[in-house]
């Protein structure tokens, strides 16, 4: 299997951290994010929606969307179990992550880490805090009641969500206030085969 | 099992067309999502997100996100067959629903259709067209290549994303160029059980 990815993007780190956990062989070829690469004919032929992470097998079959590819990887696994309900939670957690999640955290962290909080994007910017908190209050208030999000036990609902909130505070979010969020970002961190995001 | 739905909202006529397509005996409870019932304490006791559609189950277990439930409930079924590359490759077409189609497809919509275009949201609705349209075109050159969105058979992936094309004219769009897409609508339509969007 090869991954094209790009090391700075949380969506990619999901793919990398699954890999980690399940030990699982893969080659990684790079992609750059800030320098157009998704956009080029050739990758556009393997991803039409231009976007990375996309997985490789080695049929040739291509895989996109880094939920979908983390759900396909961990099949078989404790990290996305057999159980239809168990399975649509895991779903429903990943599905919130991309709309109601990554587009206000990911995106102030894109604006502030990367393009250094431009003037004419600090509008926006500020305008992704708000529904970016809401989204985080959710989470905790979850983690809360349970250990992680769908259960007692740590799934791929965990690596989706865990990707952008780890690093919520290089887009300008405060988590000391999330006291659940804080020890599940740790439980998460003490799993046997961790990899930190290496960006 | 009883859903909480807005018959208006596409996200809760895909519950409504995958109840139809496999005949699943439900309860439905109207919820006004332009009056604000998704904002109330009992509503959001069942779904903290604040979104409909929700399915909660005798039991009292809830699921929420519209592409998690209609996976769910199709179990089993050949529209969410067990092979997991194929899960993988629908919940592909759900992401990108999410990401790239409905924020722009089913908000335009929103826009000029039920708040009658407003001049302050002008400028936003016509920020919605582009990345609309590159999403509409991606599904057209993918129904160029194969009957459905997933291979030779329809899916869940094809209900996710049936629902907001199909009334994309009602957020501006125009859908003459899109031959495939035109074929696809008409083929999801003939399927047996098949209901209109009733609003």
């Amino acid at each position: 299997m090869t991954i094209y990815g790009d090391k700075r993007s949380g969506n990619c780190f999901k793919i990398q951290l699954i890999c980690a956990l399940l030990q699982i062989e893969h080659h990684y070829i790079d992609i750059d994010l800030l320098k157009g690469d998704t956009k080029s004919p050739e990758f556009l032929n393997k991803a039409p929606v231009g976007k990375i992470p996309i997985i490789e097998l080695e049929d040739g079959r291509v895989l996109s969307e880094s939920n979908a590819i983390i759900n396909f990887l961990a099949r078989g696994s404790a990290l996305y179990p057999d159980d239809s309900f168990v399975q649509a939670k895991i779903q429903q957690w990943q599905f919130f992550e991309q709309y109601s999640h990554e587009p206000y955290i990911a995106v102030a962290r894109f604006i502030q880490h990367y393009l250094g909080l431009p003037e004419d994007r600090r509008k926006q910017y500020e305008r992704k805090h708000p529904p970016g908190y809401k989204a985080l209050d959710i989470m905790d208030k979850q983690l809360a009641k349970t250990n992680y999000l769908v259960g007692d036990e740590c799934s791929t609902a965990d690596i989706a969500l865990y990707a952008y909130t780890h690093v919520a505070h290089e887009g300008g979010f405060d988590l000391t206030r999330f006291s659940h969020i804080k020890r599940w970002l740790k439980q998460i961190e003490d799993l046997p085969g961790y990899v930190a995001m290496n960006y």
